[in-house]
C-alpha cells in the first residue's frame, strides 16, 4: 500500500487542476552539478554501475529534493535503456556521450531487431520501487523514456551527431527500414512505460530529444506518428488516480498544436518559444511544462530570480477568465548544466515558488 | 562598366518579380564536396590562405558554377572577416571549426573592441572586383557576413560552442556589454556590405547562424534588433539595380513574422519550417529562400529530385490568384556537407528548374 502523496502540486498542474502555485522540476536535476551526485556516481565506477544499482539509482534520485523544495522526482536512468535492452550494446566513455557498440546501419542488422524482454530492464523498474519506497508519498515520480525517433538516432547513428547523416541517409533513402526500427520502439517504449507504471510511476514523460533536426514533413512521420503511438498506448490510471503524460520535443516550437494534439496531458518546450504565444495557440488544451533558458542559471540570484518570473509572467494566471484552469509546470528548456552553481538553483526554486503564488492573487 | 547580366532571374525572385522557373544557389557552394575545391585550397595551404588571396578566392566561387546551372554566385570568403580585422585572431585548425586567439571575456577587453578599419578588409573587397569580372555577366554575385549576434557568439566563446554559456552568461548577467559589442558589431557588418557592394556585389546575406539558440525574449533584444539596424543601414541599389537583402536566422522559423519585418527583402529558412505555412504567415510580403534538408543529397538521384520537387509544392507557383508575384529562391536548409556526392547536386539542379516551370504552367 503505497504511502499516500502529500504533495500532489505537479500531478494537478499537468491534470490542469487548481493549483496554490506552480510546481517545477528540473530535467537532469539529479546530475553532475551537485557534489553529492559526483560522490556517489565516483563509488559506482560508471555512469551504467550507478543506473544498474537500486541502492545508488535511489540516492541520486532523492538527492536534489534534500537540497531543494522541487514538487517531483524524476527516476534517475538514461533515455537509452530500451535499445541497450535490445542488445545495442550501451557504454558511456569518460568525457563523452553515450556510444552503442552494435548500431543498424544494414538491412540485415534491422532485420534482426525486435521488441526486447522487459526482464532486461528489471533493474530500471527495481529502482523505481525503491525510490517510490524511499520517497514516501513527498512528491511524485516522474518515469520516462527516449521517444521512438530520438532513439533512433542513436541506434543508427552509434552516438551523438551534429548532422544524423547516417539516420538522415536512411531516412531519405530507405524509409522501410527506419520505419521497422520506429515501430519496434514504439512498442517497446510504451512496455517500457508501462511497466515504469506498474512499478509505481505516477507520471511519465517522453523525451523526443532530435525531433527538431527533421525537416517538416519528416517530423510528421518519423517522430509525431511514433509518438502519437506511445501516447495511446500508456496506462494512463495508476492507484486510482491519473498518469499524465508528457512529451517533449525539442526545438519543437513550430509543431506545438501537433503535439498537443497527440493525448498527451502536458507539452514540454524550449526557451525559444514563448510560454504565453504558446499557451494561445493550444487554448489551454493541455499543460505547458518549461521553459528557462539552462544558462540563465549562470548568472547570480537577482537575475536568476527576474528571468523565473519573466518566464512565470508569460504564462500568466493558471485560472482563465471563465473559471477554467490551464497548468503550467516550471522546468528549464534542456537539462541543467554540469557547470551551474547549485546556490543558484536555490534562488530559481525561491523565485518560482514566491512569484507564483503572487500571480494567483486577486487582480 | 560591368557586363551586362545574362541571367538576372536569381535577382527577380528575391524581389518577388516574374520569373520563367525558380533560381537555385547553395549555401557553401564552393566547398570541400568538390575535388577541384580541395586542389585549389591545398595549394593554398590554409583556409584563410584560400580566403585571403583574390586569384584563389575567384577560383573557387566559380567551381561551382562550371559543374552546375547554378543562379548565383557567393563570396567565396568566412563569416568571421569582420571580427579578425578587429584583431581578434581568426585561425581554423585542421578539421576542427573556427578559433579566435584573443576571445572578448573581460570588461576591458569588450571596452577597447572598435569598428574596424576596413582596409584591413581589402582582400574581400578585392575578391568580390575580381569575382565580378571573371564572372562576366554570367549570375549575380551575393556577398554576405555573419550578423552581430552570431559574430558575438565567436567572439566571446573564441571559437563554437554547443551551449553558449559564455556568451549566455555575459547575456544573462552583463547584458550592457553584450550590447556595446553587438552595437560595434551593426555598424560594422553594415560598412563591411556597403564596401561588398560598392565593390560589386549584386546582393547580400546576413548568416544569423546562432539566432536560433536564444531564448524568445532575448532574440529580439540581442539578435533581431541589431539584423535590423544592419538592414537599415545596407545601400540598397547599385549599378542602377535594387540591392536585395537576405536575412537566414538558423532556427528563427517560430520569429518568422518578425524577420519579415526587418527590412530585409528575403527571408532564409531552415528545412523545419514548411515554405508553404511560411509563405501564407508571411503573406508575400517578403520572398522565401530555401530550405532542403542537405541530408537529402545523401540520398539516390530519384529520392534528390523527389524531396527537390516537394519543397517546390510546398511554396506552390509563385505567382498568386491575385496576379502579385511572391518569390522562392531554392536553396538547402544549411550549408552543403562536405560527403555529399557532387553528382546527386546535379540532379537537384535538374529537378530544381524543370518542376519549377512546369509550376508556372497555366492550370
Amino acid at each position: 500500500m503505497p504511502a499516500p502523496l502529500h504533495n500532489d502540486t505537479f500531478l494537478r498542474a499537468c491534470l490542469r487542476q487548481p493549483t496554490e502555485y506552480t510546481p517545477l522540476w528540473l530535467m537532469r536535476q539529479a546530475g553532475r552539478y551537485l557534489p553529492e551526485y559526483k560522490a556517489t556516481r565516483s563509488r559506482a565506477g560508471s555512469f551504467m554501475g550507478l543506473a544498474t544499482n537500486t541502492d545508488y539509482a535511489t540516492e541520486v534520485t532523492l538527492q536534489p529534493l534534500e537540497r531543494y523544495a522541487l514538487d517531483a522526482a524524476i527516476l534517475f536512468s538514461d533515455i537509452l535503456t530500451v535499445p541497450d535492452a535490445m542488445g545495442l550494446g550501451l557504454s558511456f566513455a569518460a568525457g563523452e556521450g553515450p556510444r552503442f557498440a552494435h548500431p543498424l546501419r544494414t538491412e540485415a542488422e534491422v532485420a534482426a531487431l525486435a521488441v526486447p524482454d522487459l526482464d532486461r530492464l528489471r533493474y530500471v523498474f527495481d529502482a523505481v520501487r525503491s525510490i517510490r519506497r524511499a520517497l514516501d508519498g513527498r512528491v511524485p515520480l516522474i518515469g520516462f523514456s527516449g521517444s521512438p525517433w530520438t532513439l533512433a538516432c542513436y541506434m543508427v547513428e552509434g552516438a551523438g551527431s551534429d548532422d544524423y547523416r547516417l539516420v538522415k541517409t536512411m531516412l531519405y533513402s530507405r524509409p522501410d527500414l527506419l520505419h521497422r526500427i520506429l515501430a519496434i520502439n514504439a512498442q517497446a517504449v510504451a512496455a517500457y512505460l508501462n511497466a515504469q507504471v506498474d512499478a509505481g510511476a505516477q507520471a511519465v514523460m517522453l523525451f523526443d530529444s532530435w525531433g527538431g533536426v527533421l525537416e517538416h514533413r519528416a517530423f510528421h512521420e518519423f517522430s509525431l506518428a511514433y509518438t502519437r503511438q506511445v501516447v495511446a498506448a500508456v496506462k494512463r490510471e495508476s492507484d486510482g488516480r491519473r498518469v499524465p503524460v508528457i512529451v517533449f520535443t525539442k526545438g519543437g516550437g513550430l509543431w506545438l498544436e501537433q503535439l498537443a494534439d497527440t493525448g498527451a496531458d502536458v507539452v514540454g518546450l524550449d526557451w525559444t518559444c514563448d510560454l504565453g504565444c504558446a499557451r494561445r495557440r493550444t487554448d489551454d488544451r493541455v499543460a505547458l511544462q518549461g521553459n528557462l533558458d539552462p544558462m540563465v542559471l549562470f548568472a547570480g540570484p537577482d537575475a536568476v530570480a527576474a528571468q523565473a518570473r519573466a518566464v512565470l509572467d508569460s504564462y500568466g494566471a493558471p485560472q482563465r477568465a471563465d473559471g477554467r484552469w490551464g497548468g503550467h509546470v516550471f522546468n528549464l528548456g534542456h537539462g541543467i548544466h554540469q557547470l551551474t552553481p547549485p546556490e543558484h538553483v536555490q534562488a530559481l526554486v525561491e523565485a518560482v515558488h514566491t512569484h507564483s503564488r503572487r500571480l494567483r492573487m486577486p487582480g
